[in-house]
C-alpha cells in the first residue's frame, strides 16, 4: 500500500520507522494497533516512530499537509482506548516510545526532564539512583510511558501525598497541531506569565498537542516507608480512621487504600497462598507512612494512631508491617485485586471519584440499587479512599457467565452507577480518563457550559481536528 | 451621565450597586477606579457591585449586548494594574466584593466553598474555626479576596509546603464571557473528565471569565509551628541548607524565606526596635516548621538541621525561636522589608522565579552588571528561596533622588534583570502576574508559539474581547 504521505515519511524517519499494515505482517503492527486488553482494534495508515522532538513536529507537518490525522501513543497500556488508531485505515499511528533521553536531572532544583517515551519505571529509577523520589506509581508502571501518564493524567497510589501526574509536572514540550515545538519545560515552582497552557495539555490525551518531554518534581526520598493493615467494620469508619491518621500524621500519610469483603475474597479464592493477616471483614485497609525520621518514628506514628482508633471503636484490629517484606504482602494483597478479578471472568469497570464524606452514602445507595435490580451481583469495590476513587466493579452473579451478564446488563448497570455518582457531586473518570469508552458518556453527563468551552478550545488549538479525533470531546 | 447599560443595570442591581462617575464624589469611586499603590488611575462608564452568581451573568449578558467590556475586580490589591478599568471611561468595573458566602464546609473531604469577594483572612478563619488549615498566606491577606487569589494564581509564604493558589483550588464557579454560569464546584480530587478549564481560569487575571466561586482545599492545622533564623556567608550555602532541611524534614519545613543584607540593613534604619538576633549577615534565612506531633518533635527537628548544618559549614549561625512571640518577631523582620523598602523611597521591582540551583549564579551575574552599569545602586534582594522566586529590587545609591533614578534608569535596570532572568531559565512573574504592566514585556520575552496558542484560547473564550481588555494578551 503506497500513500503519498507515507511515501514522504520514509525519507524523513527511515524506512525502520515507518510501519505499514499489509507490507509487514499484523504481529509486527498489533502491539500498536490494539489495546491490550484487546477491547479496540485498530487499524492506521502507518506506525511511524519519530525519535526526536524535531521528527515529531514534522511527522505532524507532514500529515496537515495531507489532510491526516495523527493519534498519539505511549506505552499502550490505557483503559479507555484513547491510544489506538481507529479501523478506518487513515489515521497515523504516531508512537513517542523512541523518544527515551533523559535530558537533565536537577538535584538541588528537585527537578528531572525526561523525554515523553521513558517508561515510568525508568523515571522512578532516575530519581532513586540521585537518590530522590519521583512518586507517580501505578500498576502499569513497567511499560507506561511518562507522556501517556501525563496526557491522562494519571493518578495511582501515591495521590494523597504528591497528586495526579499534573501535580508532579513542571513544563512540558509539546508539538501543536500546527507542528510547532512549544518548549515550555521550565524547572520553575513559580510562574504567573499567562495562561496555564501546560495543564490544558495534560489530561487532553493527544487531543490538543503532542506532549514530547516534561519537567517533573522530585522529593527527598523518604528514609523509610511502612505499611499497616486496620478492619473496619463500616465504610464510614474507614473515613473516620482516613480523618485520624491525616490529623496525625500529615503529609507522612501517602497511602490509603480501602478494600471490601468481596475484593479480597476473590483473592483468597485465587491465590490462596497470599496470607490475610486479619482474616475476612467488611473493610480492611491499607494505610502506608513514608517518614523522613526512619523506621522506628514511622512505627510510633503507627502505633499513636491505630491504638487511638480502637480505643475509639474506629476499627477493630490492625496489623502494622514488621519487614519491609511484610509490607509489601500488604500492598500485594491490594495490588491481586485486579487480577483476581480477571481470573473471576469479566466485570464491569467503574473508576469513579467522589468528595470522600459522601462515599457512604453513595456506596450505601448504590449497593442497594445494584443489589435489587441484578439480584446476586456482587460488588468487588476498592480504591484509593484518601483521594476519593474508587473502583466499583460488578461482577456477575456467581454461577452466571459473565460474558451474558455483561452482554445483557452492562449498560443498565452502568447507568445505575453513573446516575448514582453525579446524584452525589462525584466524577465518572477518575483516573483513567475518557478517550473512546466514555465519550458518549461524558456528552451526556457533563455540563453544557463545560462542554461548550471544552470545544471551543479544541476548535481553537486544532481547528481541522486532526489531532486524535473523536476522543474526549 | 447616562447610557443605556446603567439604564438597564440599575433595576437590576438596585441604585446602590451602580456606581456612577461624576454622579458621585470621586473619593466613593477611587477604592475601585485607582490600585492601592495609586500607579493605575482608570475611569469607568460605572462601577457594578453584583450581590450573586446570577447577577454577574445578567451584568456580563447585559455588557455584551451593550459592546462594553468588563474588568472584574477584588479587593483591589494587585501589583500589576489588572484590576482597575482604563481611563476611557467606556469600561465597566465589576466588583465582587460583595459576594462573601461561606457556601459549604466540608470537613471529612477536606474542603471549603466559598464565594469569589470572600477576604482571604475570612477564608484562613473559616478553615481554623473548624480545627482545618487554610494555608494561603500573604501580605494582603486582611483585604484581598479569594477571588483575586485564584485569578492571579497567588502565591506567598506556604508555598513551599502547600503550592500556589492553584494547587489550593479543586473547583471553581465561573461566569464565562457569554454570560453563561459555569458550575465546576467540584470537592473532587481526582476528575479526568475532559479538558483542565479550572487551571485556565485560574492565573488568566479574569481574560477569560469571571471566577465567582470556588472549592478550596483544606489541612488539617499542625500541632505546632515553629521558625528559625540561619545565617548564610553566601547564597549557595542558602540552597545547600534548603536541600539539608527538605530532606531531612520532607514536608513539615513549610517557610524558607532568604533576606540579603541589605534588606535587613533597611529594616534596622527604618525600624530599629525590631531585634535581629543574628546581627548583619550576608544572608539571612527564615526557616518554618510545621508539625504534626507537637512543639518538642519540632524544636528537634530544628536542632538536627541546623547542627549539622554548622558542623558542615553549611550555617555560621542560628537562633530557633523559644516562644511563640518570638517565632512572630522573625516573620515580623521578614515582613517589614517591602515596608522598609517603601520608607526608604521609590525602588524597582522585580518578582521573578528562577530554578533553585540556578539563583546563585543569577544573583552573582545580575549584581554584576548592575553594579557597573549602575554604580552605588542597592540591590534589596529577599523572597522565598525554597520556591526559586525573589523579590530582587533595585534602589537609587544613597543620596541619590529615588524618583530621578527611577525616571531615568527604570527601563534599562528592567532590561538588565529580565534578560538576566531569561538567560538563567527563569520568569518574569513569579507570583505577581502580568496585568497591566508587564504585558509588553511578556509579548517580547514570551515564546511566540505560546503566545499564539494564549491568543488562540482568548478568541475562543471571548472572541470579542469584552472581558479585560488589553490585559495579559
Amino acid at each position: 500500500m503506497t500513500h503519498p504521505l507515507i511515501d514522504a515519511l520514509r525519507p524523513l524517519l527511515g524506512d525502520a520507522h515507518v510501519l505499514v499494515p499489509g507490507a509487514l505482517p499484523d504481529t509486527e503492527l498489533t502491539p500498536y494497533q490494539q489495546d491490550w486488553r484487546k477491547r479496540y482494534n485498530g487499524r492506521a495508515l502507518a506506525v511511524v516512530r519519530p525519535g526526536t522532538t524535531g521528527e515529531v513536529a514534522a511527522v505532524v507537518k507532514l500529515a496537515r499537509a495531507h489532510g491526516v490525522s495523527v493519534v498519539p501513543q505511549g506505552g499502550n497500556t490505557g483503559l479507555v482506548g484513547g491510544g489506538v488508531p481507529d479501523d478506518s485505515g487513515t489515521q497515523l499511528l504516531l508512537s513517542l516510545r523512541r523518544m527515551q533521553k533523559v535530558r537533565h536531572l536537577d538535584a538541588a532544583n528537585l527537578t528531572l526532564t525526561v523525554e515523553a517515551g521513558c517508561v515510568l519505571q525508568q523515571v522512578q529509577d532516575t530519581a532513586r539512583q540521585a537518590g530522590l523520589l519521583f512518586p507517580l506509581s501505578l500498576a502499569a508502571e513497567g511499560s507506561c510511558t511518562i507522556g501517556g501518564n501525563l496526557s491522562t493524567n494519571a493518578g495511582g497510589t501515591q495521590v494523597l501525598r504528591y497528586g495526579n501526574a499534573r501535580e508532579l509536572c513542571l513544563g512540558l514540550e509539546v508539538v501543536t497541531a500546527e507542528g510547532e515545538i512549544w518548549d515550555g519545560l521550565s524547572g520553575l515552582r513559580k510562574d504567573n506569565t499567562g495562561y496555564d497552557l501546560r495543564d490544558l495539555f495534560i489530561g487532553a490525551e493527544g487531543t490538543l498537542g503532542i506532549i514530547t518531554a516534561a519537567t517533573l518534581k522530585l522529593f527527598p526520598q523518604p528514609r523509610a516507608r511502612m505499611t499497616a493493615l486496620a478492619a473496619c467494620a463500616s465504610l464510614s469508619a474507614t473515613v473516620a480512621l482516613l480523618g485520624m491518621a491525616q490529623s496525625r500524621c500529615g503529609a507522612s500519610l501517602t497511602g490509603f487504600e480501602v478494600m471490601n469483603a468481596q475484593s479480597l475474597a476473590l483473592v483468597a479464592k485465587h491465590f490462596p497462598q497470599l496470607a490475610q493477616p486479619l482474616g475476612a471483614r467488611p473493610w480492611t485497609v491499607l494505610l502506608e507512612l513514608s517518614d523522613n525520621e526512619g523506621e522506628s518514628h514511622a512505627r510510633e506514628q503507627f502505633e499513636g494512631v491505630l491504638s487511638q482508633a480502637l480505643e475509639d471503636g474506629v476499627i477493630d484490629d490492625a496489623a502494622v508491617a514488621e519487614s519491609l517484606s511484610q509490607s509489601q504482602a500488604m500492598w500485594h494483597l491490594r495490588e491481586s485485586i485486579p487480577l483476581a478479578q480477571s481470573e473471576e471472568g469479566l466485570n464491569i469497570k467503574h473508576d469513579i471519584a467522589l468528595p470522600v464524606s459522601r462515599i457512604p452514602d453513595f456506596v450505601a445507595a448504590c449497593d442497594g440499587l445494584l443489589a435489587e435490580r441484578f439480584p446476586g451481583s456482587r460488588l468487588v469495590n476498592f480504591g484509593h479512599l484518601g483521594d476519593g476513587n474508587l473502583h466499583y466493579n460488578v461482577q456477575s452473579p456467581a454461577g452466571v457467565s459473565a460474558a451474558e451478564f455483561l452482554k445483557t446488563h452492562e449498560a443498565a448497570v452502568n447507568a445505575v452507577v453513573y446516575d448514582q455518582v453525579m446524584a452525589h457531586g462525584g466524577s465518572i473518570s477518575a483516573e483513567h480518563g475518557i478517550g473512546q469508552l466514555k465519550r458518549e458518556e461524558l456528552a451526556q453527563r457533563k455540563s453544557p457550559v463545560a462542554l461548550a468551552l471544552m470545544r471551543q478550545i479544541k476548535q481553537a488549538l486544532d481547528p481541522r481536528g486532526l489531532l486524535n479525533p473523536n476522543r474526549v470531546v
